[in-house]
Protein backbone atom coordinates (compact mmCIF):
# COMPACT_ATOMS: atom_id res chain seq x y z
CA UNK A 1 0.00 0.00 0.00
CA UNK A 2 3.03 2.31 0.59
CA UNK A 3 4.84 2.75 -2.48
CA UNK A 4 1.56 1.83 -5.20
CA UNK A 5 0.98 4.81 -7.88
CA UNK A 6 -2.53 5.58 -7.69
CA UNK A 7 -2.77 8.95 -9.78
CA UNK A 8 -6.27 8.47 -10.10
CA UNK A 9 -7.20 8.07 -6.54
CA UNK A 10 -4.10 10.02 -4.89
CA UNK A 11 -5.60 13.07 -4.27
CA UNK A 12 -8.66 11.06 -2.01
CA UNK A 13 -6.27 8.80 -0.65
CA UNK A 14 -4.13 11.23 0.40
CA UNK A 15 -4.68 12.03 4.08
CA UNK A 16 -4.71 15.91 4.21
CA UNK A 17 -2.15 17.52 6.55
CA UNK A 18 -4.12 18.77 9.09
CA UNK A 19 -3.61 19.26 12.55
CA UNK A 20 -5.17 17.15 14.92
CA UNK A 21 -4.21 18.68 18.34
CA UNK A 22 -4.50 22.71 17.97
CA UNK A 23 -1.22 23.73 19.80
CA UNK A 24 0.00 20.81 19.95
CA UNK A 25 -1.34 19.92 23.52
CA UNK A 26 -3.95 18.74 26.22
CA UNK A 27 -2.87 21.34 28.71
CA UNK A 28 -5.13 23.88 28.93
CA UNK A 29 -5.93 27.13 31.31
CA UNK A 30 -9.51 26.17 33.00
CA UNK A 31 -11.95 23.14 32.11
CA UNK A 32 -14.08 25.31 30.07
CA UNK A 33 -11.28 25.66 27.60
CA UNK A 34 -10.61 21.94 28.15
CA UNK A 35 -14.37 21.39 27.49
CA UNK A 36 -14.00 23.31 24.21
CA UNK A 37 -10.57 21.05 23.11
CA UNK A 38 -12.58 18.65 23.27
CA UNK A 39 -15.18 19.44 21.03
CA UNK A 40 -12.47 20.74 18.23
CA UNK A 41 -10.00 17.23 18.68
CA UNK A 42 -13.69 15.59 18.18
CA UNK A 43 -14.19 17.48 14.63
CA UNK A 44 -10.88 17.25 13.76
CA UNK A 45 -11.02 13.59 13.55
CA UNK A 46 -14.33 14.07 11.75
CA UNK A 47 -12.59 16.56 9.47
CA UNK A 48 -9.24 13.98 8.87
CA UNK A 49 -11.96 10.95 7.70
CA UNK A 50 -14.27 13.32 5.67
CA UNK A 51 -11.40 15.48 4.10
CA UNK A 52 -14.43 17.39 1.72
CA UNK A 53 -16.17 20.35 3.67
CA UNK A 54 -19.16 20.07 1.56
CA UNK A 55 -20.13 16.62 2.14
CA UNK A 56 -19.16 17.39 6.04
CA UNK A 57 -22.03 20.31 5.55
CA UNK A 58 -24.02 18.11 4.95
CA UNK A 59 -23.37 15.03 7.04
CA UNK A 60 -23.87 17.84 9.77
CA UNK A 61 -27.25 18.92 8.39
CA UNK A 62 -28.72 15.24 9.04
CA UNK A 63 -26.63 14.76 12.44
CA UNK A 64 -27.54 17.97 13.94
CA UNK A 65 -31.19 17.12 13.29
CA UNK A 66 -31.24 13.25 14.58
CA UNK A 67 -31.29 12.18 18.44
CA UNK A 68 -29.68 9.19 17.93
CA UNK A 69 -26.56 10.82 16.17
CA UNK A 70 -26.01 13.98 18.81
CA UNK A 71 -26.14 11.13 21.37
CA UNK A 72 -23.02 9.29 20.12
CA UNK A 73 -21.42 12.81 19.04
CA UNK A 74 -21.63 13.90 22.72
CA UNK A 75 -20.06 10.19 24.11
CA UNK A 76 -17.07 11.09 21.92
CA UNK A 77 -16.59 14.24 23.21
CA UNK A 78 -16.78 12.62 26.78
CA UNK A 79 -14.13 10.48 26.22
CA UNK A 80 -12.13 12.80 24.58
CA UNK A 81 -12.49 15.06 27.70
CA UNK A 82 -11.97 12.09 30.28
CA UNK A 83 -8.20 12.37 28.65
CA UNK A 84 -8.34 15.99 28.93
CA UNK A 85 -8.96 16.27 32.18
CA UNK A 86 -6.95 13.59 33.22
CA UNK A 87 -4.07 15.45 31.44
CA UNK A 88 -5.05 18.69 33.63
CA UNK A 89 -5.03 16.42 36.98
CA UNK A 90 -9.00 17.85 36.77
CA UNK A 91 -7.87 21.61 37.11
CA UNK A 92 -7.66 20.91 40.81
CA UNK A 93 -5.35 23.72 42.63
CA UNK B 1 -12.28 27.20 6.42
CA UNK B 2 -11.30 30.26 8.51
CA UNK B 3 -11.24 33.43 6.60
CA UNK B 4 -13.90 32.16 4.60
CA UNK B 5 -16.88 34.89 4.57
CA UNK B 6 -19.83 32.65 4.14
CA UNK B 7 -22.90 35.16 4.62
CA UNK B 8 -25.44 32.83 4.12
CA UNK B 9 -24.45 30.14 6.40
CA UNK B 10 -22.51 32.50 8.59
CA UNK B 11 -25.58 32.16 11.59
CA UNK B 12 -25.77 28.77 11.42
CA UNK B 13 -22.54 28.18 11.24
CA UNK B 14 -20.83 30.27 14.41
CA UNK B 15 -20.71 28.20 17.25
CA UNK B 16 -23.04 29.94 19.48
CA UNK B 17 -21.20 31.26 22.59
CA UNK B 18 -22.42 28.94 25.56
CA UNK B 19 -20.68 27.97 28.68
CA UNK B 20 -20.13 24.56 28.28
CA UNK B 21 -19.14 23.58 32.23
CA UNK B 22 -21.54 25.74 34.65
CA UNK B 23 -19.15 27.50 36.95
CA UNK B 24 -16.14 26.41 34.93
CA UNK B 25 -15.13 23.31 37.75
CA UNK B 26 -15.76 19.56 37.90
CA UNK B 27 -15.29 19.81 41.93
CA UNK B 28 -18.51 19.75 43.73
CA UNK B 29 -19.57 19.34 47.44
CA UNK B 30 -21.24 16.06 47.24
CA UNK B 31 -22.05 12.89 44.71
CA UNK B 32 -25.54 14.28 44.08
CA UNK B 33 -24.07 17.80 42.62
CA UNK B 34 -21.37 15.77 40.53
CA UNK B 35 -24.15 13.86 39.14
CA UNK B 36 -26.10 17.02 38.33
CA UNK B 37 -22.98 18.65 36.74
CA UNK B 38 -22.61 15.78 34.62
CA UNK B 39 -26.29 15.40 33.58
CA UNK B 40 -25.98 19.50 32.52
CA UNK B 41 -22.27 19.24 31.23
CA UNK B 42 -24.30 16.37 28.25
CA UNK B 43 -27.20 18.32 27.70
CA UNK B 44 -24.57 21.44 26.69
CA UNK B 45 -22.93 19.32 24.39
CA UNK B 46 -26.29 18.61 22.59
CA UNK B 47 -27.08 22.27 23.14
CA UNK B 48 -23.74 23.60 21.55
CA UNK B 49 -23.94 21.07 18.47
CA UNK B 50 -27.84 21.50 17.86
CA UNK B 51 -28.28 25.81 19.67
CA UNK B 52 -31.68 25.54 17.69
CA UNK B 53 -34.06 25.70 20.88
CA UNK B 54 -37.34 24.81 19.31
CA UNK B 55 -35.45 21.71 17.19
CA UNK B 56 -33.74 20.42 20.16
CA UNK B 57 -37.33 20.40 22.03
CA UNK B 58 -38.67 18.01 18.92
CA UNK B 59 -35.48 15.76 19.32
CA UNK B 60 -36.81 15.29 23.11
CA UNK B 61 -39.90 14.48 22.30
CA UNK B 62 -38.28 11.84 20.01
CA UNK B 63 -35.65 10.45 22.33
CA UNK B 64 -37.89 10.45 25.67
CA UNK B 65 -40.21 8.15 23.85
CA UNK B 66 -36.98 5.85 22.45
CA UNK B 67 -35.92 3.34 24.88
CA UNK B 68 -32.44 2.95 22.89
CA UNK B 69 -31.76 6.58 23.02
CA UNK B 70 -32.25 6.47 26.54
CA UNK B 71 -30.29 4.24 26.90
CA UNK B 72 -27.89 6.47 24.84
CA UNK B 73 -28.38 9.26 26.85
CA UNK B 74 -27.48 7.17 30.15
CA UNK B 75 -23.90 6.02 28.63
CA UNK B 76 -22.86 9.83 28.36
CA UNK B 77 -23.92 10.93 31.66
CA UNK B 78 -22.25 7.97 33.09
CA UNK B 79 -19.24 9.03 30.72
CA UNK B 80 -18.92 12.14 32.24
CA UNK B 81 -19.49 11.07 35.63
CA UNK B 82 -16.79 8.91 35.47
CA UNK B 83 -14.41 12.27 35.21
CA UNK B 84 -16.23 14.21 37.32
CA UNK B 85 -16.02 11.93 40.11
CA UNK B 86 -12.26 11.00 39.62
CA UNK B 87 -12.09 15.17 39.40
CA UNK B 88 -13.23 14.70 42.99
CA UNK B 89 -11.11 11.82 44.49
CA UNK B 90 -14.66 10.18 44.69
CA UNK B 91 -15.76 12.37 47.40
CA UNK B 92 -13.97 10.46 49.98
CA UNK B 93 -13.13 11.98 53.23
CA UNK C 1 -34.38 29.05 28.50
CA UNK C 2 -34.78 30.03 32.02
CA UNK C 3 -36.73 33.03 32.55
CA UNK C 4 -39.32 32.23 30.00
CA UNK C 5 -42.85 31.20 31.31
CA UNK C 6 -43.76 28.44 28.98
CA UNK C 7 -47.45 27.72 31.31
CA UNK C 8 -48.53 24.47 28.48
CA UNK C 9 -45.16 22.62 28.68
CA UNK C 10 -43.99 23.93 32.12
CA UNK C 11 -44.86 20.78 34.01
CA UNK C 12 -43.03 18.28 31.47
CA UNK C 13 -39.98 20.81 31.30
CA UNK C 14 -39.32 21.48 34.54
CA UNK C 15 -36.97 18.67 35.57
CA UNK C 16 -38.85 16.80 38.61
CA UNK C 17 -36.85 16.87 41.90
CA UNK C 18 -35.62 13.69 42.19
CA UNK C 19 -32.40 11.65 43.57
CA UNK C 20 -29.95 10.88 41.77
CA UNK C 21 -27.62 9.05 43.66
CA UNK C 22 -29.16 7.03 46.61
CA UNK C 23 -27.68 8.47 50.18
CA UNK C 24 -25.71 10.88 47.99
CA UNK C 25 -22.61 8.76 48.52
CA UNK C 26 -20.45 6.33 46.22
CA UNK C 27 -19.31 3.89 49.32
CA UNK C 28 -20.77 0.79 49.52
CA UNK C 29 -19.94 -1.90 52.39
CA UNK C 30 -19.18 -4.63 49.06
CA UNK C 31 -19.03 -5.09 45.78
CA UNK C 32 -22.52 -6.63 45.58
CA UNK C 33 -24.19 -3.18 47.16
CA UNK C 34 -22.04 -1.44 44.62
CA UNK C 35 -23.42 -3.20 41.84
CA UNK C 36 -26.67 -2.68 43.17
CA UNK C 37 -26.19 1.39 43.43
CA UNK C 38 -24.83 1.27 39.78
CA UNK C 39 -27.97 -0.11 38.74
CA UNK C 40 -30.34 2.32 40.76
CA UNK C 41 -27.71 5.14 39.58
CA UNK C 42 -28.60 3.81 35.73
CA UNK C 43 -32.27 3.68 36.50
CA UNK C 44 -32.82 7.58 37.91
CA UNK C 45 -31.18 8.83 34.99
CA UNK C 46 -33.34 7.22 33.19
CA UNK C 47 -36.21 8.45 35.22
CA UNK C 48 -35.03 11.82 34.90
CA UNK C 49 -35.10 11.82 31.26
CA UNK C 50 -38.41 10.16 31.34
CA UNK C 51 -39.91 11.24 34.66
CA UNK C 52 -43.56 9.81 33.08
CA UNK C 53 -43.90 6.93 35.53
CA UNK C 54 -46.54 5.18 32.65
CA UNK C 55 -44.49 5.48 30.09
CA UNK C 56 -40.96 4.46 31.58
CA UNK C 57 -43.34 1.26 32.09
CA UNK C 58 -44.10 0.85 28.28
CA UNK C 59 -40.45 1.80 27.27
CA UNK C 60 -39.28 -1.03 29.72
CA UNK C 61 -41.68 -3.65 28.46
CA UNK C 62 -40.08 -2.55 24.34
CA UNK C 63 -36.36 -3.05 25.81
CA UNK C 64 -36.82 -6.07 27.88
CA UNK C 65 -37.66 -8.26 25.26
CA UNK C 66 -34.96 -6.95 22.79
CA UNK C 67 -31.56 -8.06 23.05
CA UNK C 68 -29.95 -4.87 21.52
CA UNK C 69 -31.25 -2.76 24.27
CA UNK C 70 -30.55 -5.56 27.18
CA UNK C 71 -26.51 -5.34 25.59
CA UNK C 72 -26.91 -1.68 25.58
CA UNK C 73 -28.41 -1.16 29.32
CA UNK C 74 -25.75 -3.76 30.65
CA UNK C 75 -23.34 -1.14 29.01
CA UNK C 76 -24.53 1.11 31.20
CA UNK C 77 -24.37 -0.39 33.99
CA UNK C 78 -21.36 -1.28 33.71
CA UNK C 79 -19.70 2.31 33.13
CA UNK C 80 -21.73 3.30 36.16
CA UNK C 81 -20.00 0.24 38.39
CA UNK C 82 -16.52 1.36 37.01
CA UNK C 83 -16.81 4.32 38.56
CA UNK C 84 -18.32 3.12 42.06
CA UNK C 85 -15.53 0.28 41.87
CA UNK C 86 -12.77 2.37 41.91
CA UNK C 87 -14.61 4.96 44.46
CA UNK C 88 -14.45 2.02 46.77
CA UNK C 89 -10.74 0.89 45.85
CA UNK C 90 -12.43 -2.10 44.74
CA UNK C 91 -13.28 -3.11 48.16
CA UNK C 92 -9.78 -4.57 48.77
CA UNK C 93 -8.92 -5.25 52.77
CA UNK D 1 -43.22 4.10 43.33
CA UNK D 2 -42.39 2.45 46.56
CA UNK D 3 -45.92 2.18 48.90
CA UNK D 4 -47.84 1.53 46.05
CA UNK D 5 -49.45 -1.52 46.17
CA UNK D 6 -49.80 -2.77 42.14
CA UNK D 7 -51.18 -6.88 42.73
CA UNK D 8 -51.13 -7.15 39.07
CA UNK D 9 -47.90 -5.88 37.84
CA UNK D 10 -45.86 -7.08 41.28
CA UNK D 11 -44.32 -9.97 40.66
CA UNK D 12 -43.01 -8.31 37.16
CA UNK D 13 -42.07 -5.52 39.30
CA UNK D 14 -40.36 -6.85 41.93
CA UNK D 15 -36.58 -7.55 41.12
CA UNK D 16 -35.74 -10.87 41.91
CA UNK D 17 -33.44 -11.37 44.41
CA UNK D 18 -30.60 -12.44 42.23
CA UNK D 19 -26.23 -12.43 43.30
CA UNK D 20 -25.18 -9.72 40.92
CA UNK D 21 -21.63 -10.65 41.89
CA UNK D 22 -20.77 -14.04 42.83
CA UNK D 23 -18.77 -14.56 46.10
CA UNK D 24 -19.61 -10.78 46.57
CA UNK D 25 -15.78 -9.99 45.46
CA UNK D 26 -13.89 -8.52 42.44
CA UNK D 27 -10.91 -10.35 43.48
CA UNK D 28 -9.47 -14.10 41.52
CA UNK D 29 -6.49 -15.84 41.20
CA UNK D 30 -5.79 -15.34 38.05
CA UNK D 31 -6.15 -13.29 34.24
CA UNK D 32 -8.56 -16.34 33.19
CA UNK D 33 -10.66 -16.59 36.35
CA UNK D 34 -10.99 -13.17 36.17
CA UNK D 35 -12.47 -12.84 32.33
CA UNK D 36 -15.06 -15.64 33.78
CA UNK D 37 -16.33 -13.01 36.44
CA UNK D 38 -17.14 -10.51 33.69
CA UNK D 39 -18.53 -13.03 31.85
CA UNK D 40 -20.72 -13.66 34.66
CA UNK D 41 -21.14 -10.51 35.97
CA UNK D 42 -22.39 -9.23 32.53
CA UNK D 43 -25.05 -11.68 32.51
CA UNK D 44 -26.52 -11.37 36.08
CA UNK D 45 -27.53 -7.82 34.75
CA UNK D 46 -29.31 -9.17 31.52
CA UNK D 47 -30.74 -11.59 34.20
CA UNK D 48 -31.74 -8.62 36.24
CA UNK D 49 -33.08 -6.86 33.71
CA UNK D 50 -35.22 -9.79 31.96
CA UNK D 51 -36.12 -12.52 34.89
CA UNK D 52 -37.68 -14.82 32.85
CA UNK D 53 -35.59 -17.82 32.04
CA UNK D 54 -37.71 -18.51 28.94
CA UNK D 55 -37.65 -14.96 26.57
CA UNK D 56 -33.87 -14.71 27.82
CA UNK D 57 -33.48 -18.26 25.98
CA UNK D 58 -35.06 -16.58 23.21
CA UNK D 59 -33.43 -13.50 23.46
CA UNK D 60 -30.06 -15.53 23.22
CA UNK D 61 -30.93 -17.01 20.64
CA UNK D 62 -31.46 -13.59 18.33
CA UNK D 63 -28.48 -12.29 19.53
CA UNK D 64 -26.25 -15.35 18.98
CA UNK D 65 -27.12 -15.43 15.55
CA UNK D 66 -26.65 -11.52 15.05
CA UNK D 67 -23.02 -10.22 14.62
CA UNK D 68 -23.46 -6.72 15.84
CA UNK D 69 -25.26 -8.23 18.91
CA UNK D 70 -21.99 -10.47 19.51
CA UNK D 71 -19.66 -7.30 19.39
CA UNK D 72 -21.80 -5.22 21.36
CA UNK D 73 -21.82 -8.30 24.02
CA UNK D 74 -18.22 -8.25 23.61
CA UNK D 75 -17.89 -4.52 24.55
CA UNK D 76 -19.86 -5.38 27.58
CA UNK D 77 -17.66 -7.59 28.78
CA UNK D 78 -14.56 -5.96 27.99
CA UNK D 79 -15.56 -2.85 30.26
CA UNK D 80 -16.98 -5.49 32.88
CA UNK D 81 -13.43 -6.87 32.65
CA UNK D 82 -11.42 -3.46 32.87
CA UNK D 83 -12.68 -3.20 36.33
CA UNK D 84 -12.09 -6.16 37.38
CA UNK D 85 -8.64 -6.27 36.14
CA UNK D 86 -7.86 -3.15 37.54
CA UNK D 87 -9.17 -4.40 41.45
CA UNK D 88 -6.34 -7.43 40.75
CA UNK D 89 -3.69 -4.89 40.18
CA UNK D 90 -3.57 -6.85 36.70
CA UNK D 91 -2.13 -9.83 38.42
CA UNK D 92 0.88 -8.56 38.16
CA UNK D 93 3.45 -10.55 40.92
CA UNK E 1 -31.40 -22.80 36.68
CA UNK E 2 -28.69 -24.40 38.28
CA UNK E 3 -29.68 -28.10 39.44
CA UNK E 4 -31.59 -28.20 36.68
CA UNK E 5 -31.73 -31.24 34.41
CA UNK E 6 -32.46 -30.27 31.44
CA UNK E 7 -31.10 -33.11 28.93
CA UNK E 8 -32.66 -31.91 25.40
CA UNK E 9 -30.85 -28.46 25.80
CA UNK E 10 -27.62 -29.39 27.56
CA UNK E 11 -25.10 -29.49 25.06
CA UNK E 12 -26.32 -25.99 24.11
CA UNK E 13 -26.46 -24.32 27.57
CA UNK E 14 -23.06 -26.03 28.99
CA UNK E 15 -20.42 -23.16 27.91
CA UNK E 16 -17.80 -25.24 25.95
CA UNK E 17 -14.55 -25.19 28.38
CA UNK E 18 -12.45 -22.66 26.32
CA UNK E 19 -9.76 -20.40 27.49
CA UNK E 20 -10.30 -17.02 27.25
CA UNK E 21 -7.06 -15.56 28.40
CA UNK E 22 -3.86 -17.00 26.47
CA UNK E 23 -0.92 -18.13 28.80
CA UNK E 24 -3.35 -17.00 31.49
CA UNK E 25 -1.45 -13.50 31.82
CA UNK E 26 -2.15 -10.05 30.70
CA UNK E 27 1.77 -9.37 30.76
CA UNK E 28 3.60 -9.46 27.57
CA UNK E 29 6.82 -8.56 26.22
CA UNK E 30 6.17 -5.19 23.82
CA UNK E 31 2.96 -3.43 22.61
CA UNK E 32 2.72 -5.29 19.49
CA UNK E 33 2.21 -8.30 21.55
CA UNK E 34 -0.42 -6.97 23.75
CA UNK E 35 -2.45 -5.80 20.60
CA UNK E 36 -2.64 -9.10 19.52
CA UNK E 37 -3.10 -10.39 22.58
CA UNK E 38 -6.33 -7.94 22.57
CA UNK E 39 -7.39 -8.98 19.68
CA UNK E 40 -7.35 -12.70 20.69
CA UNK E 41 -9.35 -11.48 23.72
CA UNK E 42 -12.20 -9.94 21.92
CA UNK E 43 -12.48 -13.20 19.92
CA UNK E 44 -12.54 -15.91 22.79
CA UNK E 45 -15.32 -13.92 24.03
CA UNK E 46 -17.50 -14.08 20.73
CA UNK E 47 -16.03 -17.73 20.69
CA UNK E 48 -17.66 -18.17 24.06
CA UNK E 49 -20.66 -16.59 23.16
CA UNK E 50 -21.32 -18.28 19.79
CA UNK E 51 -19.36 -21.79 19.76
CA UNK E 52 -20.49 -22.93 16.74
CA UNK E 53 -17.21 -22.85 13.98
CA UNK E 54 -19.66 -22.98 11.52
CA UNK E 55 -22.11 -20.13 12.74
CA UNK E 56 -18.90 -18.23 13.44
CA UNK E 57 -17.54 -17.99 9.83
CA UNK E 58 -20.71 -16.96 8.74
CA UNK E 59 -20.96 -14.31 11.15
CA UNK E 60 -17.57 -13.18 10.38
CA UNK E 61 -18.16 -13.16 6.22
CA UNK E 62 -21.58 -10.61 7.28
CA UNK E 63 -19.29 -8.22 9.27
CA UNK E 64 -16.10 -8.37 7.90
CA UNK E 65 -18.00 -6.69 5.02
CA UNK E 66 -20.22 -4.75 7.28
CA UNK E 67 -18.37 -1.23 7.86
CA UNK E 68 -20.28 -0.50 11.02
CA UNK E 69 -19.26 -3.79 12.33
CA UNK E 70 -16.06 -3.50 11.64
CA UNK E 71 -15.91 -0.39 13.71
CA UNK E 72 -17.79 -1.32 16.49
CA UNK E 73 -15.37 -4.84 16.53
CA UNK E 74 -12.75 -2.44 16.62
CA UNK E 75 -14.12 -0.24 19.25
CA UNK E 76 -13.67 -3.74 21.61
CA UNK E 77 -10.50 -4.10 21.07
CA UNK E 78 -9.67 -0.73 21.62
CA UNK E 79 -11.42 -1.19 25.34
CA UNK E 80 -9.46 -4.84 25.68
CA UNK E 81 -5.87 -3.22 24.58
CA UNK E 82 -6.39 -0.20 27.55
CA UNK E 83 -6.37 -3.00 30.05
CA UNK E 84 -3.89 -4.83 28.47
CA UNK E 85 -1.86 -1.75 27.90
CA UNK E 86 -2.40 -0.76 31.77
CA UNK E 87 -1.17 -4.15 33.01
CA UNK E 88 2.12 -3.62 31.38
CA UNK E 89 2.51 -0.23 32.90
CA UNK E 90 2.60 1.10 29.28
CA UNK E 91 5.55 -0.26 28.72
CA UNK E 92 7.56 2.51 29.43
CA UNK E 93 11.03 1.68 30.37
CA UNK F 1 -9.34 -24.67 14.84
CA UNK F 2 -5.34 -25.10 15.02
CA UNK F 3 -4.58 -28.27 12.95
CA UNK F 4 -7.24 -28.20 10.24
CA UNK F 5 -6.18 -27.97 6.49
CA UNK F 6 -8.61 -25.77 4.93
CA UNK F 7 -6.95 -25.75 1.10
CA UNK F 8 -9.71 -23.71 0.17
CA UNK F 9 -10.00 -20.97 2.94
CA UNK F 10 -6.77 -20.53 3.98
CA UNK F 11 -5.77 -17.45 2.37
CA UNK F 12 -8.23 -15.68 3.63
CA UNK F 13 -8.88 -17.54 7.32
CA UNK F 14 -5.16 -16.73 8.11
CA UNK F 15 -4.76 -13.48 9.46
CA UNK F 16 -1.81 -11.54 7.10
CA UNK F 17 1.41 -10.49 8.83
CA UNK F 18 0.63 -6.92 9.57
CA UNK F 19 2.03 -4.52 11.76
CA UNK F 20 -0.61 -3.81 14.35
CA UNK F 21 1.61 -1.19 16.56
CA UNK F 22 3.91 1.02 13.94
CA UNK F 23 7.57 0.84 15.75
CA UNK F 24 6.02 -1.27 18.45
CA UNK F 25 5.33 1.74 20.83
CA UNK F 26 2.73 3.94 22.47
CA UNK F 27 5.20 6.52 22.95
CA UNK F 28 5.83 9.87 21.42
CA UNK F 29 7.38 12.89 21.44
CA UNK F 30 3.71 15.06 21.01
CA UNK F 31 0.30 15.23 21.76
CA UNK F 32 -0.17 15.72 17.81
CA UNK F 33 1.93 12.16 17.20
CA UNK F 34 -0.08 10.86 19.45
CA UNK F 35 -3.44 11.67 18.20
CA UNK F 36 -1.56 10.41 14.24
CA UNK F 37 -0.94 6.68 16.24
CA UNK F 38 -4.43 6.38 17.61
CA UNK F 39 -5.83 6.97 14.09
CA UNK F 40 -2.97 4.59 12.95
CA UNK F 41 -4.07 1.63 15.29
CA UNK F 42 -7.40 2.08 14.44
CA UNK F 43 -6.88 1.75 11.16
CA UNK F 44 -4.75 -1.06 11.54
CA UNK F 45 -7.29 -3.26 13.61
CA UNK F 46 -9.55 -2.61 10.26
CA UNK F 47 -7.03 -3.81 8.33
CA UNK F 48 -6.33 -7.02 10.36
CA UNK F 49 -10.08 -7.66 10.01
CA UNK F 50 -10.69 -6.66 6.18
CA UNK F 51 -7.04 -7.44 4.67
CA UNK F 52 -8.73 -7.26 1.29
CA UNK F 53 -7.59 -3.66 0.00
CA UNK F 54 -10.47 -3.26 -2.35
CA UNK F 55 -12.83 -3.88 -0.10
CA UNK F 56 -11.66 -2.24 3.07
CA UNK F 57 -11.60 1.09 -0.19
CA UNK F 58 -15.45 0.30 -0.88
CA UNK F 59 -16.20 0.14 3.25
CA UNK F 60 -14.51 3.67 3.71
CA UNK F 61 -16.68 4.81 0.60
CA UNK F 62 -19.26 4.23 2.73
CA UNK F 63 -18.97 5.30 5.86
CA UNK F 64 -17.06 8.48 5.13
CA UNK F 65 -20.33 9.24 3.46
CA UNK F 66 -22.86 8.02 6.89
CA UNK F 67 -22.77 10.47 9.34
CA UNK F 68 -23.30 7.64 12.22
CA UNK F 69 -20.14 5.89 11.09
CA UNK F 70 -18.12 8.86 10.91
CA UNK F 71 -18.92 9.42 14.75
CA UNK F 72 -18.36 5.91 15.49
CA UNK F 73 -15.15 5.59 14.18
CA UNK F 74 -14.28 9.12 16.48
CA UNK F 75 -15.37 7.01 19.11
CA UNK F 76 -12.23 4.57 18.38
CA UNK F 77 -10.03 7.02 17.61
CA UNK F 78 -11.20 8.77 21.13
CA UNK F 79 -10.22 5.32 22.76
CA UNK F 80 -7.01 4.41 21.51
CA UNK F 81 -6.14 7.83 22.44
CA UNK F 82 -6.87 7.75 25.78
CA UNK F 83 -4.44 4.64 26.16
CA UNK F 84 -1.93 6.51 24.28
CA UNK F 85 -2.40 9.83 26.14
CA UNK F 86 -2.07 7.94 29.47
CA UNK F 87 1.32 5.63 28.09
CA UNK F 88 3.36 9.64 27.63
CA UNK F 89 1.59 10.92 30.83
CA UNK F 90 0.09 13.52 28.77
CA UNK F 91 3.10 14.23 27.60
CA UNK F 92 3.32 17.04 30.76
CA UNK F 93 6.60 18.35 31.42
Amino acid sequence: MDNVTAPNHAPVLTPPEITLIPNNSLLTETPEEGRQLAVKMARLIIKLTQPDEEKRKQLRKVYDNDAMMLIAASQVVAAEFATIAAANNYWRK
